[in-house]
């Protein structure tokens, strides 16, 4: 590929994700990365270490006031996403953000309207929706292999890292909920959330988020720093197979049981077995696709600017993500009040 | 045992349950079971084959005005519990209840009255407290060795008998809502509570249960009959250690993790690090008793009735699981409103 | 059925198997079960106390003199086998014997010939044969998906009961040459045999035993009375697929994965790749049937002395197991040489 | 540290093994990577891309006469082990020598020798002696915790790269047999070995290997290439205590079981419950020290060099492997014939 036709781009932000994304744009040969920036001295040395090549700066704006640079990836925490996208936009570039895409659903909209006069792309880093177990769910559903979905569970445990300007719902439940928005294609109705914070800092580090999507479509998440064990395990009923996806496991990660019920005449004899037939056979484990995520989100970015490609993760899936969260905080700062949508 | 000192014993209901009760009470040297009925021509005939030596009726109130029967044991379906309790505690018998032990709070307190006004006594089978998994676990609870608890999280899930009298709620939960009330000691504020009935029979299928204990202490169950795999997953999160209960282990039921965290110093350099320090020591999993639950609670309900030994699931549990049943099937109803106990 | 269609039978030894086999014979319509013997007067107790209507006797000789009896079960320690058996062929009764047939290749060579002689059936115990998921892995094999099989490798360990008159060979690798045999149906070539007697009584508690099939086919069993935890795994590998088969599994207890390797051109320039290409595909788990075991055990024994049905536990299977136990005997007593057979 | 007390050294060999060592030298700073060596121009050019300050080479020789190196890692083949290593050592060089550290037990005894005549220090690369799991069952096995230990049972199995020069054994084994022989200590006595080369090229692909440590001590190692399933999984059962070492494990790799077996009176009665009494208690899994290997085996390197500390995988330890080996080696091509050492 030309020179000409990469796009020069930098990293907003090298803490825990800045330097998988900086690899991948390094190592990948349709963008040149040319600057990383960070607020931390300890951090801009390390950038310096891993890519001596490469200009850092600790204040984000030398970069995005940089005429070279096309395009931004924000890996910085949460509340400075909205200030560096907007600058972003209003100087000419596109933006990838990391997740959540914003604070506040009013962010994400001006976000999305600012792009849009601007004529540029905004593309959120819902990371797992390149990863091949999500993909090939996305295929097993969009076939109607599994039916009409009725659930989806999704449990996100383990000893996590505390947050401190954000509680584990907008740490860990993106992800849960860019999958399950995904994989459903439905409009959220109403969500209601409760949680506890057990370190009394004013931020949940469990928590609970129940998501009505109408028509007994439901969708609950359960996030927790605070668990003993490591489980990332969801459940995805459907009306002819369901699905358990275990992102633990090494290999197998998605297994389709082909297990349903359906409705027959009871038996009047017998008060426990009634009105409901059990279909148990088979189960199988679709091979998955190794790439990495990040690898495969790296040339979506690209397309997305180049060609305009659809993608899975624009602006609109960003701001539904969002949405969820903001009311999902507002019902569980209201003892599990239920918000609509 | 000399035959004066045993208790002559009948079982009401010959269903799922029933024949697993008969068996013990016909294996302990302290109970005679003398009788059995159902309203099933077909299970009697099956009860006549398993005891060609008991006597069965398909009207319960031929047993309940026996004199020679002491005490009754009903395994009927809920709705028929408070009836049959009601008469047998009136015709001066000690009653032991399947799970859960009636369809609604007045119900419970009903019987609680009646018990105490005849001099007779009310058990529960509140079977799970019984077993050699969870009377470890209350032994590490009430031995310090967890610490505070912040959290009980149950999910309880397969594909299950649907009933047709009941929901997925009133069917599983009594299992986890009584395991959690024993192990917590510590009464419920409030309840909050979704599902979906997937069948169209407006009897849930799924359903989330959220308890608040108050002081940040909370319970949450998960209940599903229409799940692929099965799950049997307890976690309690406690401020000195953790508990993983997986009742679908083989051996190692319980495992207790040495594992926490505790307010420290911030680290103004990394945003994401902070505030937090995280201690990870050994894992370990007691020797479970494997004396069967059953077994132990026929002793326990001949000590009851003979020597008034004190127990934890008398009519007084059994009431609070149904309290947070029926505060739980009204917050299903509308949306999951919050219902204060 | 008609009682003259029916097969009166017994059951003679009534330890840790017999009390299952005599289950199964009272349960099923086409037996009639008529009388259980055991040396041990505690064992005949119990014998009494399950089947009251059953005669019982300490000398199984009463057994095998009573014309009625049309076959005999045996299930006495090994060391009783031939003598029980050769008495009651010579009395004119059909035999099953519980695993392994005999203690000797000699022993089981003239119960055949007795049978033959006086046209009666022999049947050997080889429970796992009946078992779903064996002829789950039997269907595979033979329909050809598996590909030639290359090995059959597998694991039987578990803290064990040490027997005082065998060692683990003969208890526990009956069940896996039983299985191995069955499934390659190929004659075994020889036999090497390695294990330790760690408890100093001079019966192996652990053991290593190697067949060798001929062309490059082998089998390797893994038993073990000493190991802390339990583990039934097979895997047996082909030219287009391979099987796992782990008993301790409550479901999925098989399965195939489409995995496999062919010789292409080697990578000159990659030293660590070379001559061989890899196949992954998806990995399913075929539906296992329940049925006990030990209920179609019993009918095949019914169909084979009515019927003369063909089955694959006959003497000549019961003999192929003792003829490969005998020879992994002699190696084990001799280092390891390694034994034609 | 001043850079006169650092090691100038160099990496042999840049295939599979050899970036994570350039990695782990380049890294250290203890040690100056100057240097590294590949037939492979495809390769030379990647670890030029790794490490655009180092120096790469065709010809080994030209870093082997390089002066200023003080010490080189060989990553090679093993076929080139030994022709490189007696030349670094003829040329004053320290060396690192990926295992198998040679082909033949010659080889290795004539590189200790010459390594002690020129006062030069060689070290085998037994990475898993560095792991956390294996140094917590050396503490474990050392504290006498597990008592006299009875048996080492490994199984390495996987889909593996097949190798073009060497067969499973020397593949694999290597890493079993060194933890083997460093946990147990004791000189093996002899060795019997079988397995089977399915893809006709004379190299095996499944191999088992037994190891005679006399006293009733046993070691067992199954490795295969051909396997549907990663298992790697080590069985160690003492007189006291039993483990059971799952490397595939993300967490608890080490599972302490207080099982074991006593000899007691017989009972007369039962003739299936004899001579021994058995005890299970409670498991536990000791946290294990997460370091990277490869790190500490560096620093050990150095800690060897410049200080002569004592380690654990010297050329005799080396030697030690080499010997099992070309024993193992001499019985799979006599059909298991048994080889004393």
């Amino acid at each position: 590929m030309e020179d000409k036709d990469k796009i020069t781009c930098a990293v907003l932000g090298y803490g825990y994700w800045g330097p998988n994304m900086a690899r991948n744009f390094f190592q990948n040969s349709k963008f040149i990365l040319k600057s990383i920036s960070d607020v931390s001295e300890a951090r801009l040395k390390k950038a310096k270490i891993d890519y001596p090549s490469i200009q850092v700066y600790q204040d984000s704006m030398e970069i995005i006031n940089d005429p070279e640079i096309e395009a931004v990836d924000i890996c910085t925490p949460v509340f400075a996403h909205y200030k560096l996208a907007k600058a972003a936009l209003e100087a000419g570039k596109h933006v990838l953000i990391e997740k959540p895409m914003t604070s506040t659903v009013q962010e994400a909209e001006h976000l999305i309207r600012l792009a849009k006069e601007n004529n540029l792309k905004i593309m959120v880093d819902h990371t797992f929706l390149f990863t091949g177990a999500v993909r090939a769910m996305k295929e097993l559903i969009d076939s109607g292999e599994i039916g009409d979905i009725y659930y989806f569970d999704s449990v996100r445990v383990n000893l996590g890292l505390f947050q401190h300007d954000i509680n584990v719902l907008w740490d860990l439940a993106p992800h849960d909920i860019s999958i399950m928005t995904y994989l459903l294609e439905v409009d959220p109705v109403s969500v209601t959330a409760l949680g506890a914070d057990h370190i009394g800092n004013g931020l949940e580090n469990v928590a609970y988020l129940y998501v009505d999507f109408g028509n007994e479509l439901i969708g609950h998440v359960h996030v927790n720093w605070l668990a003993p064990v490591k489980l990332r395990t969801t459940l995805i009923g459907g009306s002819k197979k369901m699905i358990v996806y275990d992102d633990t496991e090494p290999s197998e990660k998605v297994r389709v049981y082909d297990k349903g019920v359906e409705i027959v005449n009871g038996d009047v004899d017998n008060i426990y077995k009634t009105l409901v037939q059990y279909r148990t056979g088979d189960m199988y484990a679709p091979k998955i696709d190794n790439t990495e995520a990040l690898r495969l989100e790296v040339d979506t970015f690209y397309d997305y600017i180049r060609n305009g490609t659809k993608i899975n993760c624009d602006g609109e899936a960003g701001l539904t993500v969002v949405k969820i969260l903001e009311a999902s905080q507002q019902s569980i700062k209201n003892q599990g009040v239920n918000i609509k949508l």
